[in-house]
C-alpha cells in the first residue's frame, strides 16, 4: 500500500496523501468542487502544468485559478488557440503564425492572401463560439523533435516548423491537439474548449513574422478575454468611456491643440489649450517658488563636445536630433541636465549654499518613430517641468522628502492616486558597480525611512542612475508614469562639479533630477482624458459665459463681464443673434463651467441664472455670492 | 559791369549779387564772420563743394556748417585724411587703403607689416596734432584719369591705384593735396588742417581690403571727431557711462545670465535673470489679454516643404539651422509666421471672427557669424513677443492704431522715448509690384491718418512686405530698433488663407505681423543698460533684503518676510554671521531696491529702517506703510 500513495503539500502548509498518478484537477476537486470549477492549471514544484497532469511523486502543489494573473494567461492562451482553430476552419489555405497573451487578452498571427475585415472577424467569432460549444478536449502531447517535425509537416504549417527550429532537438516538444488542430505550444492550457466564457475579437492589423522587418507580413488578430461575461462588459464600457474621453478627439472638439503633417509629433497649442498650459506652468512655478527652487532657462541646442561629455552622445544618440552651426555639430537637447550642470559650474559654491534647486520649463526634442506617435502622449518635442537639485550626502533624505511633498500636492490637486516604483541599473549604463550599488541603496534607504510602499522595477533606471517613478491612476483607473526622482553621482563627476566643505576641501555634490508633471504636454493629454474635457474651473479656458436674454440686457452683461474680468475670471458675453437654447447648448458642448442667462428678472434682483456644467437645472444666485464662489474656486484650484 | 556779377539765392529765398568767381567761403564771410568761421563746405545747386569753390554762374547756395550732419561728415573725412598723413609720416613703408566716416567719427585702413598698439596710436595722435598746428592747405585737384594714375604711381600707393580703377576713365578725377600727402577722394574737405579741433583715436582692428574675405588684411584705425572739445568730452563721458552699464558686465555682476562655449550666442538665464524675463513675459501677456490677443504655441522646427511654401527656404536660407527627422529635412524656425498660418487654416473663419490676434512667445533660431555675436544684443536664438493679426481690409487702420497704443503702453512703462520708421521693399523680395505698392500705400495712409511723424527707410522692409519700425531711445540717448509692424499680403496667398465674407464668398485676409519687445533677450540687454542694472522694483530679482541687527531679531525678520511674501514681494533675510555694514554694502552691490535693518527700536515701534538703493541715508517708516508702498509699486509697475 505504502508505495501507492504520495504526499502533496499545499501553499498554506497543509499536507495530504493521494494515490500516485492523481491529476491536478482531481486533487482540486478533492479540496472543493468550487475550486475544481475555477481551476485552470496547477503549479507543481513551481512549474506550471495542465490540469490533467498526473502527480507521480511527493510534491508541492498550488491550484491556479483565473483569480491570478497566471490563471488569466492560461485562459487567454487557450482562447488564442481557439481563435487559430476557427480561422483554420474558415480559411483552408491559412498558415498559422504564433499567438501571444497581452494585457487584457491575446493575439494570433496568420498568413492569408485575403485581407480580413471587421465582417470577417464576426464570422470568426461565430466559429469560435461553435468550437467552444463542441467542448473539444485540449490534449497535451510530449513528443520527440523528429515526431513533432513530422506531424507539423503533415499539417503543412511552415511557420510552426520554423518556430520548431528554435527549440532544442534533444528535449521533448510539447504539442497541443484540439480536435483537428495541432499547435506547437508551451502551455499549460485549459483541459477543454468549453471552459472559455467571455471573449471578444477587437481588430486586425499587420505584423512582421517574429517582429522582424525583413520577414513576411502577417495579419494579426487581437482579442480580449475575461473569466466571466460581466468582466467583459465592464471592460467594454470602460473602453467606450475611454473612446469618448480620447484626448485627440476632445483636443479637436474643444480646440485645445492640433497637429500638422509639416511637423509630425510636434504639438501646436491652440488658444484654449495654451490657457490650460499656462495655468499648469503657473501652478508649478508657484509651488516651486514656495519650495525655494530657482528657475533658469538654457539653450535649445549645444555642441557635440558637451553631449559627449554628458554621455548622451554615446547613450542617447538614437533619440536625438542634430544640427550644424558653422562647422560644429550641435544636438537639440533631449534633456536639460547638461545645461544645468554648466550653470552650477559657473560660480564657486560653499556647503552652506546647498541644496541648490535649479528648475526649468525645458523644451526637449527626442526622436520617436512616426508609427509610435500618438496625440499628446507620444510626441517628438515636449516641455519638462524639470529640476536638478545639488545636495550634500546628508541632504538626500530631506530633499527627497521635500520632492514627495511637492508631488503629493500636485497630484492631489488633480485628484490622482499614485503608486511608486524603484527602477534599477539598466543594461546600457554609465559608471561602475560601486556607484550603482551606492545610489540604489541610498534610494532604498530613503524609501524605507519615508515608509513608502514601492514596486521594484529591475533594469529600468536612467543610464546615469537609479530612479523612483510615480504612476498616477486616472479616473478610468488607467496608470500613467509621470513624476520621476533620479539620483545621480555621474554627472557631477563628468562635469567636475564641486563645492567647498566645512574643512575647506573640494567635494562633489550629488545631483537629484526630478520632474513632477514629467512632460507637460503628455500630462495635459492625461488630464483631458481624466476630466473628460470637463476641466476644474481654474483650468477651464472659458470659465463663465454670459447670455443676455435680449439685446436690451447686453449692456448689463458687459458690465458684469468687466467686473468678473477684474477678479481674473475668463468670461465672455455671447451677443450673437441666436436663440437662447442654442447658446446654452453650445456652452454645454464647449464644457464651459458656468453659463449664466441674464434677463429682466436677473437685472432687477442682481442675481445670476447660472447653469453649472453637467447639471440639468439652473440656479438663481446673487451676483456677489457668485463672485466670491468663483474667485475662491480659482484661487484654491478646487476640483469643482 | 553787368556780366561780371552773378545772382546767388540762399535757402531762405534771399538773393544777392556777387562778383563772378567769388568763393563759397567769401560769400559766407559776406553774410557774417561767425558763419565764415563755422562753414566747412557749400552746397551749390544741391552739389556739395569745397569752401574755396568759385561760383561762376547764377546759383542756389547753402553754407554747410558743423551744425549739420553733412558738415560733420566733411570735418570727419578731413580728420581721417590727417590720420592718413600722420601714419604715412611715422611709417615710411605704409600703404594707404581707404578712409570712411561713421556714426561719431571715421576710420582709415592701412597696410603695414608691424602691428599697431595703443602706444602707437598715442604717437599717431601726437603727429596729427602737429599736422593740425602746421595748418596745411587742403587743395582740391581736378585731373584726368591718366594724370591721377601717374601721380599715384609716383607715390607708390597700390591700393589707391586699385581704387582708381573703379572710377570712370572719362571723367575728371578728384585728388587732394595736403602738404606731402596726395589722396584720392570725393570731398568736399576743409580748406586747411588747422580747422580740426576735437578728435580722438579709439582702437585698431583688422579689416579686409574692400571688405572682401579673399583680399588682403589691413589694419583699421578708428577715431571719433567733434566740432569742439566739449562735444568730445561729452562723448567720452557717455562712453565711460556706457562701459559701466555694459549689459555683459552687469549680467555677470548681478548674475542675470551667462554664455558658454558649448553654445556660443545662446543665452543661459540665471535665476535672477529668469525672474526679470518672467516679469517681462507676464507684463506682455497681461496687456495682450486685455487687448484680446489669443496666445498659441507652435513647434520649434518644421519640414522643408513648409519653409519652401512660406518663402523662407528661398529668401532666408542662410540664416537658418537645419535638422533631419527620419528622411525629411527640417528647419528650426527663424520666424513664427508659418506656424500661425497653419493655425489660422485649421478651421473655417467668418468675417465676423476677424480680427483674430494670435500671439506667441516664440523661440526662434537665426544664424549669426560668431564674430557678430555680442552678449544679449546679438544672439543665435531668442524669444520674440510675436503676434500675427488676421484682418479684413477695413480693419487695418484700427488694428494698427491698437498696436500703437500697446507699444506706447509698453515703452512708457520703461521710460523709453521712441521714433518711427517706414521701411519699404528690399531687393530680395516676394510678390509683384502691385502688392508692394498697395501695402506700402496702406501703411503710409495709416501713418498719415494717425498723424505719426516718421522717417522713410527705403529698401529695408521684410522680404514679404513693408514695415513700420520703432526705435527706442535709452537713458544714454542711444537708439535701438525694437517693435515692428509689418503688413503682409503674401503669406495669406501662399498658405491659401480665406474667410467667408458678408456675401458668402471666400476672401483672403491680410496679415499684420507685430512684435513689441522684438527679441525679449535683446530688450532685456537694452533694459540692463538703460537702468544701469538698477531695475524698477517690479523687475528687481530681489526686492527687499531684511537685515537683523543681531541674532535676537532674526525671528521677527522671518515673520516680516512671510508677510511680505504673501503680498508677492521677493524678499530675503540675510541671517549670515557678518557685520551689518558688510551686509548693507552687499545689498548695494546687488542693487537691491530696499535694504531694511531691523533691531530693537524697529521691533518696538513696528517700523522699518529702510535704505532705498542709491540714497545715502535710511528712513524709519512704519511697516504697514511700507507694505502699501511696495505693493503699489509692484502692481503699478512704477519706475521707482
Amino acid at each position: 500500500m505504502e508505495e501507492k500513495m504520495i504526499k502533496v503539500q499545499f501553499p498554506d502548509g497543509v499536507k495530504k496523501e493521494f494515490l500516485r498518478g492523481t491529476t491536478v484537477e482531481s486533487i482540486a476537486g478533492a479540496i472543493s468542487s468550487s475550486l475544481r470549477k475555477n481551476a485552470v492549471a496547477g503549479k507543481v514544484n513551481e512549474i506550471l502544468v495542465d490540469l490533467n497532469y498526473r502527480i507521480e511523486e511527493n510534491a508541492n502543489l498550488s491550484i491556479i485559478t483565473t483569480d491570478s494573473e497566471e490563471g488569466m494567461r492560461v485562459l487567454r492562451e487557450s482562447t488564442a488557440q481557439v481563435l487559430a482553430q476557427a480561422v483554420k476552419r474558415l480559411y483552408n489555405e491559412v498558415k498559422l503564425g504564433d499567438g501571444q497573451v497581452n494585457e487584457n487578452g491575446f493575439y494570433y498571427d496568420f498568413q492569408l492572401e485575403q485581407s480580413l475585415s471587421p465582417v470577417d472577424l464576426a464570422a470568426i467569432e461565430k466559429e469560435m463560439e461553435k468550437i467552444i460549444s463542441e467542448n473539444l478536449e485540449i490534449k497535451r502531447l510530449q513528443v520527440s523533435f523528429e515526431a513533432a517535425e513530422k506531424r507539423l509537416s503533415e499539417k503543412n504549417e511552415r511557420f510552426k516548423l520554423e518556430a520548431l527550429q528554435d527549440l532544442s532537438k534533444n528535449e521533448k516538444i510539447t504539442l497541443y491537439q484540439q480536435g483537428e488542430l495541432l499547435d506547437l505550444g508551451r502551455g499549460p492550457l485549459l483541459p477543454s474548449t468549453g471552459r472559455i466564457k467571455a471573449y471578444k475579437l477587437l481588430k486586425v492589423s499587420g505584423a512582421y513574422w517574429k517582429g522582424e522587418k525583413q520577414n513576411e507580413v502577417m495579419q494579426r488578430i487581437y482579442g480580449v478575454g475575461f473569466k466571466k461575461k460581466q468582466d467583459l462588459d465592464d471592460y467594454q464600457s470602460i473602453q467606450n468611456e475611454a473612446a469618448k474621453r480620447d484626448h485627440r478627439k476632445l483636443g479637436k472638439q474643444l480646440e485645445l491643440f492640433m497637429f500638422s503633417d509639416e511637423a509630425a509629433g510636434m504639438p501646436f497649442y491652440l488658444p484654449n489649450g495654451q490657457i490650460i498650459r499656462n495655468e499648469l506652468e503657473d501652478f508649478s512655478r508657484e509651488l516651486q517658488i514656495d519650495a525655494q527652487y530657482e528657475e533658469v532657462r538654457t539653450p535649445y541646442m549645444m555642441n557635440q563636445q558637451l553631449w559627449e561629455n554628458s554621455g548622451h552622445w554615446d547613450h542617447y544618440h538614437e533619440n536625438m536630433y542634430f544640427s550644424d552651426v558653422d562647422d560644429t555639430k550641435f544636438a537639440l537637447k533631449p534633456m536639460n541636465c547638461p545645461g544645468h550642470m554648466l550653470i552650477f559650474k559657473n560660480k564657486p559654491h560653499s556647503y552652506r549654499d546647498l541644496p541648490i534647486r535649479l528648475s526649468e520649463f525645458g523644451q526637449v526634442h527626442r526622436h520617436e518613430f512616426s508609427g509610435a506617435l500618438n496625440g499628446m502622449t507620444r510626441v517628438r518635442t515636449f516641455c519638462q517641468d524639470d529640476a536638478h537639485i545639488y545636495v550634500r550626502e546628508d541632504q538626500i533624505e530631506s530633499e527627497i522628502k521635500g520632492i514627495f511633498r511637492l508631488i503629493d500636492k500636485v497630484y492631489s490637486t488633480f485628484g490622482f492616486e499614485y503608486s511608486v516604483e524603484l527602477s534599477t541599473r539598466p543594461e546600457d549604463s554609465l559608471g561602475n558597480d560601486r556607484f550603482w550599488e551606492e545610489s540604489e541603496t541610498a534610494l532604498k534607504n530613503v524609501l524605507a525611512k519615508l515608509d513608502i510602499e514601492y514596486r521594484l522595477n529591475e533594469g529600468d533606471g536612467a543610464f546615469y542612475g537609479p530612479k523612483i517613478d510615480f504612476h498616477i491612476q486616472d479616473a478610468l483607473k488607467r496608470s500613467h508614469q509621470c513624476a520621476t526622482i533620479q539620483l545621480d553621482f555621474q554627472m557631477p563627476e563628468k562635469f567636475d562639479l564641486t563645492y567647498i566643505n566645512e574643512n575647506n576641501e573640494k567635494v562633489r555634490p550629488i545631483v537629484i533630477h526630478r520632474a513632477i508633471y514629467g512632460s507637460i504636454d503628455r500630462f495635459f493629454g492625461i488630464l483631458i482624458e481624466h476630466f473628460a474635457g470637463v476641466f476644474p474651473v481654474w483650468l477651464a479656458p472659458l470659465q463663465v459665459l454670459l447670455i443676455p436674454v435680449a439685446q436690451a440686457h447686453l449692456e448689463y452683461c458687459l458690465k458684469i463681464q468687466s467686473e468678473l474680468k477684474k477678479l481674473g475670471v475668463r468670461v465672455k458675453v455671447d451677443s450673437r443673434d441666436e436663440k437662447l437654447g442654442y447658446k446654452i447648448r453650445e456652452a454645454q458642448m464647449q464644457k464651459v463651467p458656468y453659463a449664466a442667462v441674464i434677463g429682466d428678472k436677473e437685472i432687477n434682483e442682481e442675481t445670476f441664472n447660472v447653469r453649472k456644467y453637467g447639471s440639468r437645472k439652473s440656479d438663481n444666485i446673487p451676483i456677489e455670492g457668485f463672485k466670491v464662489l468663483i474667485a475662491s474656486q480659482i484661487s484654491k484650484r478646487s476640483r469643482n
